[in-house]
Formats: C-alpha cells, structure tokens, sequence
C-alpha cells in the first residue's frame, strides 16, 4: 500500500522561496574593511534571482559548474542559492588550497565560471590559464585592492546584476547535483564530494534541530566557518530556512573583528573551528553578549577551551562532528539528559565527545577489514562508519581505488573511533595520514613525498604534533641517507616551492629508522607515541 | 549532474533505531488510575521489536491495517512504530466518533485487528461484529474496569507481548503507506488520509524546527493532543527523534490530573487543543512548573486564553495551525522577529494568526474556483491551499466528488484565509460546513440532515456559536412547515438516536426561512451574522 501524499520534491528552491516569502525584513550583515554593510532577505531574494539571470547571460551550461573563491559574504550566499536554484552546480574552491591542487579542482569539476572576491584575486588569477575549463572570472568587491587586469574573462559582479533579469526557480527533481566541495587531505588528487538537493534540504533541516543548532526566527547567526567548507556546516541554508539573521565576517577574519560583530551585531548563534574560538577568547571574556551556542567542529574541541568558554564567556562550546562526505554534520557532543545534574568536570568530559548522530544518521564502529561489529563500551575501537541520506555514496570521478562505501552500504569515515553503550562516538584517532591545522587537512603522505624528493633523504615520515593555536601542526621525521648530512633549514628550503606555507613542518627532527608495521607500512602509531611530549618552538 | 549521496529511506524505523540506540535511559511515563507507570526509551524499543513479533502471530497482511482505539499511552507508542516499522498501516481510530462512523472507516481502511484500551473497551465492543475484516481484538489494560467478554478474538496485550520474539525492523521504501487517519469533519463519509513513511519523517523534522516545537535531549514533552488525530501532532515522533522524555496522561484527561503531572513530571513542552489549555488554566495559574511551551491548535486560540497563560502561568501559547490533511502540523504563530519589542497587545495579536508556514510547506490564497491569487495585504481572502511533502494528494478510496488536489497540484484546505505581506495566515472563515467542538469536527450538513428528517421540519442550517469552554458548539436554525408547530425539545428528542451525543445542538431556533446564497445555497455566512451576539445557556 503506497502513502498518499504530495509527490514534492526536496530542493534548495523551496528553501529559498520560504526566506523570501516570509523573512524580507529579517537583517543581513556583511563586514568588510569599510565597516558592515547592511542588507535583507528581501533584498538578497531579489539580487539572487536576478543572479540566476546573469548566469544565463553568461551562458553557463544547464548543469555548469559555478565555481567561488571567495570569504563569507551576502554575495556568496547569493551564489549559494542562485546556483542551485537554476539547476547548475555550486563549487566552493578552499582559497587556502595550494595552487596545484586548485587548478587540479577546478578542472576536474570544469568550472565554467568562477566568481571571486577582489580581496583575493591575487592568489587566483596566476592559475586561470591553467583553469581550461574556466570562461568567465566574475570579481565581486570586498574592499580588497587588487590590481584588476584588462582581460575579456573578468566582469564586475554588481555591473551583470544590475543588467540582468529575474528568474523563476523551480527545481523539480531532488536527485540532481546542487552543489560540490573537494576534500584534500587524504592521499592522492582531492576528491569530489556531489551534494544533491535532497541530501542538502535534509542536512539542513537536521541542523535547524535543537540538538544541532537550533536556530530559529529569534537567532542572529554568524557562521565563521568558510563558505567553502561543505556548506558552511550547514547554517548558509539552516540560516534562510529559520528565518535567522545573518552576520557574515567578509574578510575581516581577525579575532577582534569576529568578536566585535558578535557583541555588535547581537550575535547569538556562531560556529567554527576550534583554532577561531581560541583565538577569540581574549576578546569575548567577560564581555556582555547574546550568544546562546557556539558551535565547534573541524577538529576536535580541546576540552580545557570548552570549559574556559563556559566560565569565561558564559556557555559552553558545543562540538560537532563530521567531515565534507557527511555534508558535513553527523553527530553533536550535546549534553545528555542523565547528565545535567552532573559535575562540571563530567560534563566536560561528555562535550569533548563527537557525540550522537544526528537523527538521520546512523553510525557503527567496525573492523575495516572484516566489518566485525566492535562493542559500544567506550573501549573497543573500530572504524567509525555512517549511512544516512546526507552521506556520500561515491566521489565525483574519483582516481581509481578511492571506495566511499562498504560492500553493505555504509561510508567509511576513515576515523577511529569507540561508542559507549549510549552509541555516542568517541574519535580515538584521526585518519594515520592527516594532519588537521586550523581547521583545514594537511595530507603526512603528501608532505612526505616532497621530503624525501629530496636527494640526501632516505625516507621520512611527518606526523601531527598538537599545537596550542593550530590544534595540530606537522612534524617531519627524517632518515638521512648514510654518509649525507642534512640540516632543518636545508630541508624548509627544499619544501618551500613545493607545497603551500601552512603546509611547511613546524620541526625537523632526525631519525635513525622510521618504525614500520608488521606489513612494512610507516608506523605512524609509534611514531606519535614517540613524539607524544614534543614540544613545539612556538 | 545527479548528486552523489547515499539513497538512504526516510522510513520511521530510523527513528526507532535513533532512539532505541541512544536514549534508551530516557524516560516514558504513562499516567493511569493507580499512578503513574514509569519506563525508558529502551524498554519501549524491546516491547515494540515484539510487539512486531506480535503482528506477524496474529498474521496480519505485510500491508495490513491496523487498527488503535484508546487513550495516550506507551503501548500506543509501541503501536505507532511496531505497526510502520513491519510494514504495516497504523490507523488511529478516533474513540470519539459515532458508531456508524467508526465502523465505517474501520471497514473502509479493511482493519485486521483493533488494539483497544480497556477504559473505552465498552464504547468498541459493540461494533466489532459490524467491523466485517477485523479478526482479532487486543486488550490493552490501563486500568479500566470494562467487562471482557469470552470471544476467542479477544486477547490480551501483555501475553501476546511476553509470547512474542522480538523482530528486525527495516523498511526500504520511504514511499509506503505508514499510518492512515480519517478526518470526519466535512459533508459526506469519513475520508482516509494516508501518510507514508517520507511524509510522516519530514513532518517529524519539521516539527523538531524550534519554530514549530523545537524538541530536544533537554525536554520532557507530553502530548495531551490524543494521539487518535493525525500522528498526536507529530510529537509522537518527534520525542524519539529527539530524545525528549515523554508524559501520556493515559484516560487521566481531567484538567487536574493533567496539570498535576505537568508539575510532578517536569513537563517542559506540551500540546493540545484550547478547550485543554481553557479547562487547565486554574490549576497551572501561579503554580511552579517547567513548561518552555505550550503548542495548541485545532482551533483558532482564543487571544484571551493566550494572554491569560502568559500573564498567570509565565508562557503564552504558541498557535499551529493544520489539518490531518497536512499531518497536521503546517504552520506556527512563532513571533516574528521584527515584533520582539512590540508592545504585548501587538504581540498577542500577532500569535493569535496561523502564522508562518513551516519550512517545507508553501502557502497560497486563491479564488476557489479560478485559482487566481490574492493579495497578501491581510484583508484580501481566499481559499488557503498548501503543497509540500507531508501534505495529502488525495483521500484513500474516496467517495466520488472528494477531490483534494487543484489542477495545479496545490492541497485544497477548505478554510479560507488573508495572508499578510510576510505571507503569514489569518483563518479568516472556516470551512462553512463546519463547527469545531473541543477540538473535534462536527459536520453541520450531517446535523441539517438529522433535523430535516423530521416529519415537520421544512429546512434547517446549523452553525457554529462561540462557546467559553467548547470553543464552538452547534445551533440549529429551524424553519417548520406551514402550518405545524414544533418545539426545541421535539428536536433534540428526534435526533437522539440519530448523532454522538456531543454533537447535540446546544440550542433551537426557529426562523421563517435560511438565507440562500445567489445560487440557492444555504447562506451560513449570514445566519453566523444574525446570531454573532447569540448567547448559549451554558
């Protein structure tokens, strides 16, 4: 016996018609050099339309790639919908990615037109020739002042909106592409993460719940995290779905600027990563606010900044968890009912945990190999594994061997992770070859390749060291080859052309051999363990 | 471009799998005669795996019916899931309707079993030998003293449960019929709406949007809307999903012992219609308590009754507006944030509205007849019609006639309504047809028809009059033929045997004619004018 309801579909258009519809009035703020500029919902509906217009001006296919590179911005989000909404397909480039790895992007997904914020196109523009899929390069005015060269590819974002018509959204079927985000840190080329409308309405509406985010029409929400992190955790769509206000930081990306929108601005919902809370801690500390959540992911929230949080500026941070193939929220460290009558220290205990899933996402920890199920009792470890309809399937034309899911039908997280007997998750260990700095992944194996290109290396291994401002930072473990000499400085120069600056080792330590499983493989586990009591000249 | 996520069901047993696996510590009570009886989300998913177990003894059909008549409790909750999460429908029978009704639908929804509390066992029994598919009949002991007759359908609920192995839940095809709930409010027999698993899980995330009833781990939520109307407005999924403890009043429907287990329990969110929140206010008036929320719907909320909770119990009441047609939850009077520092007559006025339609729902005014649209300027008004995945097609096996779908694919609501220009909905009139008694339709052409069966009455209109505790209660506008005479009393003898007790007009008039519309209908327009000061001895 079949249901009998309305065969409507799930897109970001009915997202978008429901902000416009009923919040026109509701504020949107973007900072920027010359001060925060003031706009609408009404407003923004109205520029988004006429958006959807000037990418068929530009002649962008029916399911083009749209690529940004840009900061958090009311355009931005105007991309995020405008996109979408016309069937097309939002590409959000990491403008912290290193050149190679933009270019290798922007290809792969063939970008037809990417959309840039002036106040960082100059770290663009050298790679556009190397873009050959890119047509039309649209630079949007942040207060940035760099030099615009006379080249028929570029056009000024507000001079197209102003010539261009409105158009209808009416995106009819759920299963299409809305938007992609590349994920760069596990070995070998990114990967291509396709969200589509349905999993993208549903991931939304799993954040607006109370035990994610939880915002509503009385919220003035300023996501920190980039909007070319997947989605932006989820609040660029929860935001206009809720009715919520909207603070977006533009370039002004500097803790005290962060903070003053937040006491200015009435901020009362924020999210990031944990490196941005740090820093911001200073200038929120006995400060009057309206902030009711904070939310933290990325990497995992240190447990003494949570509590530094709860006595200082009042409430605690709350971590989720999640990664771009999860769209990217899947689980919370909300706390518990049992436990709200419990100890300070024990509830910091219980926040620090990746938590439960979100309703709508279901995890397991198993063997990787094998797909034993491990026991939830907080000890056992397993690979953590998700399903759920915001998780990926498979990546965008992937290289071979690069397997998003078990033969059953779960997506492998590549974490490891305990559950206790509650199924909350506990990350008892990063993917061995990541290293997560500020928020954004550092592949050890990437960096490892370009060490040991070097002629005097006979092998190396990087491992991440906890950092107290970057949560993490690489440490490069090298062998000299016998007979050579080699020096720190001797390796950074070597390095220095081959991968981006935040890529670069904080330390150089020489080893005599780098432990190996029992298969042969770096021993990363060993290696850590070593390393565990490092300290970091910081 | 097709998106890359994983094709994961909406199907219910997500969500209990989400709350067997991660609140199985929380609590349910259920009140009853002797006290409350105390519980967890655990013990419930062990009870509903054998209760699935069960259904498969009983051999009921993989798509069969299943048929609930009883009060709010945990066993219904065992009922809501057991019944989808095999495959099966759930239908609520509502324990208020007229027998001829409840066998009616029990037969046109072809129930194969009845789970019946033993409280209202005596109002059931009686129809069971008109119910032609039912076969079994479960009793589910809550405390009532009904005699149980020796009839090999009969058995008991907690011996079938002990008996029974507990099953595997998994249900793959989102599209399947979960539950059915028959709305008998307009002309002609009860019409079966069909809720299908993906339409009863957005409703449930829907309804977790803090702008609707934004349930969380923090919340102890218990639904005196009972939970025979469409899906207890959605908290009976929407607790699990989020963790929320939940309360059931069990037959403790009384005013007193409601409030007192709001108090004793710790309810922090609750529901039901304004006949409830009416009859409660002196218990809850200036008593301790921990309610964050009050939603009510059914009917229009009286703006006094509102401003009474938020003046003496410290909280107003949030309006919803829906229909069983819309699962029912499809808007919410949530205060708009432009409204926050209005003063508190602004503001009682603005939640006094249907208000806001949920995320997920769209909302038009249109002509009727032409489907023209009309102004969102609050004093244009037409029929409300609404589309989005948890709204209904079409009835199940409707009678001819019964169309609920425009050529355009919008749901016809009957009510009619102004939306002002952040498209947020007045019910200006109710469907014509109807009167709404402590949150229960009562058909007045069902009524009319009653009347005018007698020998000597010519024609007769009912309609509803403002009632202080009822909400509205039918007045019957009777014209005798030439010649006769009749007296109230005659009437309501005549229509004893013929209508639900409660559907009695409240009062006779006798008129020397109905008005006509311009194509000869009755006009319930102007009789509702000529008895708008009308006032009921009560």
């Amino acid at each position: 016996m079949r249901g009998l309801m309305q065969d409507s579909p799930l897109t970001i258009d009915t997202i978008f018609r429901h902000a416009e519809q009923h919040y026109g009035d509701v504020p949107i703020v973007t900072n920027g050099p010359k001060g925060v500029t003031r706009s609408t919902y009404g407003e923004w509906a109205d520029r988004t339309r006429r958006l959807g217009g000037v990418l068929d001006t530009l002649g962008i296919s029916a399911d083009g790639r749209v690529g940004t590179f840009g900061w958090n911005s009311q355009r931005h989000l105007e991309l995020y919908f405008a996109v979408p909404c016309t069937g097309r397909v939002l590409h959000t480039l990491n403008i912290r990615l290193f050149p190679e790895q933009l270019t290798y992007i922007a290809n792969h997904a063939e970008d037809e037109v990417v959309f840039v914020d002036r106040s960082v196109f100059g770290l663009f523009w050298p790679l556009v020739d190397a873009m050959t899929t890119v047509r039309h390069v649209v630079v949007m005015e942040d207060g940035g002042d760099a030099e615009l060269p006379d080249d028929p590819r570029i056009s000024d974002y507000e001079t197209l909106l102003a010539a261009a018509s409105p158009v209808e959204f009416d995106v009819r079927d759920e299963g299409l592409a809305a938007s992609m985000c590349y994920t760069s840190g596990t070995t070998g080329n990114p990967k291509g993460v396709v969200y589509s409308h349905r999993s993208t309405v549903l991931h939304t509406m799993a954040a607006l719940s109370p035990n994610a985010f939880g915002l509503s029409v009385r919220d003035v929400a300023m996501p920190v995290v980039p909007m070319f992190h997947a989605n932006a955790w989820g609040i660029a769509q929860a935001a206009p779905a809720a009715g919520a206000a909207l603070v977006f930081p533009g370039p002004m990306m500097q803790p005290e600027n962060l903070a003053k929108l937040i006491v200015d601005e009435g901020v009362t919902f924020t999210a990031g990563v944990p490196t941005i809370w740090q820093g911001m801690l200073p200038f929120l500390a006995g400060t009057p606010h309206k902030l009711r959540e904070i939310g933290c992911g990325g990497s995992a929230v240190p447990k003494a900044l949570s509590e530094a949080y709860r006595e200082q500026v009042g409430i605690p941070i709350l971590q989720a968890w999640g990664m771009t193939e999860t769209s990217p929220v899947a689980s919370s460290g909300v706390l518990p009912r049992r436990l709200e009558d419990a100890d300070d220290d024990t509830k910091a205990t219980e926040r620090a945990r990746a938590g439960i899933p979100l309703f709508g996402v279901e995890a397991r920890i198993v063997d990787a190999d094998t797909l034993e199920p491990q026991a939830w009792d907080d000890t056992a470890t397993g690979e953590l594994q998700v399903r759920g309809p915001w998780c990926a399937k498979e990546y965008y034309n992937p290289d071979a061997g690069a397997v998003l899911s078990t033969d059953d039908g779960w997506m492998k997280t590549g974490d490891v992770a305990a559950m206790d007997s509650y199924g909350s998750i506990r990350i008892a260990d990063r993917t061995k070859d990541l290293i997560k700095s500020g928020g954004e992944w550092i592949s050890s194996v990437d960096l490892e390749n370009a060490i040991m290109s070097h002629p005097k290396v006979a092998e190396a291994a990087v491992v991440g060291i906890p950092h107290p401002k970057w949560d993490e930072r690489p440490l490069a473990c090298v062998v000299v080859k016998p007979g050579e000499t080699l020096t720190e400085e001797e390796v950074l120069q070597h390095l220095k052309p081959l991968v981006a600056k935040w890529w670069m080792p904080e330390a150089v330590e020489f080893i005599d051999e780098v432990p190996k499983t029992s298969v042969g493989k770096f021993s990363k586990k060993d290696l850590r363990a070593k390393f565990a009591e490092y300290e970091l000249k910081s």
